[in-house]
């Protein structure tokens, strides 16, 4: 039996642990056949660089790199996708099945059993039809999605892999730039962009600081509530009756109907449009209506890669999912993603892991619930914090040489 | 005895261990009154926002506050200035010294000894004015400073409590954000935008990196080198000959004299400025002229109080300023900095604590030593990683509740 597996999609914390759980699975199975007096050999290769790099047969044997256990423990904790990773979505095959005959003679060439994608909703989109295309052309070869997102937007499974470390990250930052933001006597506005252009998830996370006994977040603007620069200066100026230090969380996914030249009209000196994202545009709002002190951070890149204050739930999980995938494989199962069904009350959290269709995930976006939004539409109520504060639970600390974190390369 | 110790300035991850180091030399002091027989009392205030809440008479009890050992080791891991800050810098006395004689009127009232000043350049500009005014006024009060900068640009002391946490906190964020720009097959430019408006300390530390074998930073600007527009494009078009992730760490304090609009020209809607930082105008240039993948990343307020990564040699070493300050207060000086001497050969880091005059200090910028710099004025040389190494080494985990750090608020 021979694996292969990839990653795709913007990278995260903790989808280097669901490739360290896929290559577990493959072990394990391995150790079962044995036991079962079964001389067959169980293989598994890493695919660089996405389905793209398949195309150009970029295949890479994993037992040697991986089957030191030190090797494979800093991987689980390394950001990023440890095999490089692609945006590259499969053209649909009745116009153009060129890559999917291609794709199979790689496979084959191979000899490939199942193809574990790790990935977000594009992925699963190259899952569903790949998987379809396949079974369609009598190859046995499965394809198992493994999801995988700091946006927590995947149809289909409560969370996803990469969404508690982020937002570990983002509640550790955040509590930070609150520290920092209060020590002076003046008024002040600082404005978060956070990640989400199409589900505030991330964003809305933020509420969790409250259970900490934070009472910033004042505000907190998602894409799923309407959103005008003109209810964004009202708020502020409400909340600047009350709070010296005013800190709003922004979704980069806000649209403001009333910003006409948000991320458009403002030509710099070459007549290029001056792109700006939404935190430094309400910034300039801020200070020219309002014109006190304000500043806006964009947490860009850093809460999608930092390995450094992962949740130790999060990279279990995506390990787990990754085990879970390996052993969807040896059932035979194809075109599917693995899921993870919660089964908790106010006192436990457990996680189920199961399968769901592929092809009912790709390119759709799960939003935030309307429930768990404010009337006002500028914060998240209190029931959403125990939906999100059982992923950020326990702490991975990175193994450090010279004072710096390792990672792991291949 | 009694002291009063406040905090100016910007935040940093290790301010607060120097409070706690001068409170702790306060009863340390209290311990030896007791042990040779004396009944005199050494008390502890703390004063809310800087030298402006001292003209406001805003003193807290400490000890009330700081008594639990427990409590002051959170102290000691709290980001930013727990006892509030001001950016504030006191008229010279020859002008007008009514404020002068308003603070001597506050400590009389309060019978302060000794008042110790948490803070950077600025600070001891404070510093060394208040305790030639109080002299020459006949006053014994001691003024004492605590030196404090991310920016590690002070005069007369080897490096700055505060800056090996911001560094241990650029090389992680650095090193994941270069895992995150490199799983992607095509080319690409990184420019991430470091604090240091005056001096390079901050951004030239990234060399640090190489130590543990990253390639990257492929290319180092600092203030203290010249720096063009046209120069720095031509590094990157010559860096992405042989990187496929080229990426730039560039001071903020670097100002190109080739980009006439920078920070100025372009008006938004409402005909204000549009201000952009350094990175993201050269992320723009980049766009243009090469026409490549291209991100810029600002690190913004997060490398100046990231505590959950700090330094432990950089907590320890603010913790003993703190308490140096306290020892030399006891011992009647006044008008110095706290300083740090290192005496070391290539296998040994040690720190000898000494004093410094404030006067020498205040108003200085110590830059970036230009032998460190090469020739091309766009890399730094291997010699600066001895000196940074031993400021980033050993780990402070912070404390955890609910998956979220904790901090101290008094």
């Amino acid at each position: 039996m021979r694996f292969a597996v990839a990653q795709s999609g913007g990278p995260t914390a903790a989808i280097n642990a669901s490739l360290a759980g896929v290559y577990e699975a493959a072990m394990d199975i391995q150790r079962k056949l044995r036991s079962e007096g079964s001389s067959e050999k169980v293989e598994i290769f890493g695919v660089l660089h996405g389905v793209q790099g398949l195309l150009d047969g970029k295949l890479i044997n994993l037992e040697e790199r991986l089957s030191d256990p030190q090797k494979l423990a800093l991987l689980k904790k390394t950001p990023a996708s440890a095999l490089g990773s692609c945006r590259f979505r499969l053209p649909p095959p009745e116009q153009d099945d060129s890559m999917y005959h291609k794709l199979l003679d790689v496979l084959n060439a191979h000899r490939i059993d199942a193809l574990f994608y790790i990935g977000g909703n594009d992925s699963m989109d190259t899952v569903a039809k790949l998987s379809t295309w396949l079974t369609a052309h009598g190859s046995k070869i499965r394809i198992i999605g493994v999801p995988k997102t700091i946006d927590n937007d995947l149809v289909g499974t409560d969370h996803t892999p990469g969404f508690g470390s982020a937002v570990k990250y983002l509640m550790t930052t955040m509590q930070e730039i609150l520290r920092d933001c209060s020590v002076y006597q003046v008024q002040s506005v600082t404005v978060v962009e956070i990640m989400g252009r199409d589900a505030g998830w991330l964003t809305a996370s933020t509420c969790l600081l409250r259970r900490n006994g934070e009472t910033a977040p004042h505000y907190i603007y998602l894409p799923e509530s309407d959103f005008t620069v003109a209810g964004f200066l009202a708020d502020v100026r409400e909340g600047l009756k009350t709070h010296r230090s005013v800190v709003c969380a922004v979704s980069e996914g806000v649209t403001p109907p009333d910003a006409a030249l948000f991320r458009s009209g403002v030509n710099d000196e070459f007549g290029h449009a001056y792109l700006s994202g939404i935190g430094k545009y309400l910034e300039k709002q801020i200070a020219a209506e309002i014109g006190c002190k304000v500043r806006s951070v964009e947490l860009n890149i850093m809460q999608r890669c930092s390995a450094h204050i992962a949740s130790y739930t999060d990279l279990l999980e995506a390990e787990r999912c990754g085990i879970h995938a390996g052993w969807l494989a040896y059932s035979g199962a194809s075109g599917v993603m693995v899921n993870m069904q919660r089964n908790s009350d106010a006192y436990t959290y457990e996680i189920t892991y199961g399968e769901f269709p592929a092809s009912q995930t790709a390119n759709q976006i799960r939003k935030f619930p309307a429930e768990w939004i404010s009337p006002e539409g500028n914060q998240v109520t209190d029931d959403a914090i125990g939906y999100f504060l059982p992923l950020i639970q326990g702490e991975v600390y990175p193994d450090m040489h010279n004072g710096m974190p390792v990672h792991f390369l291949f």
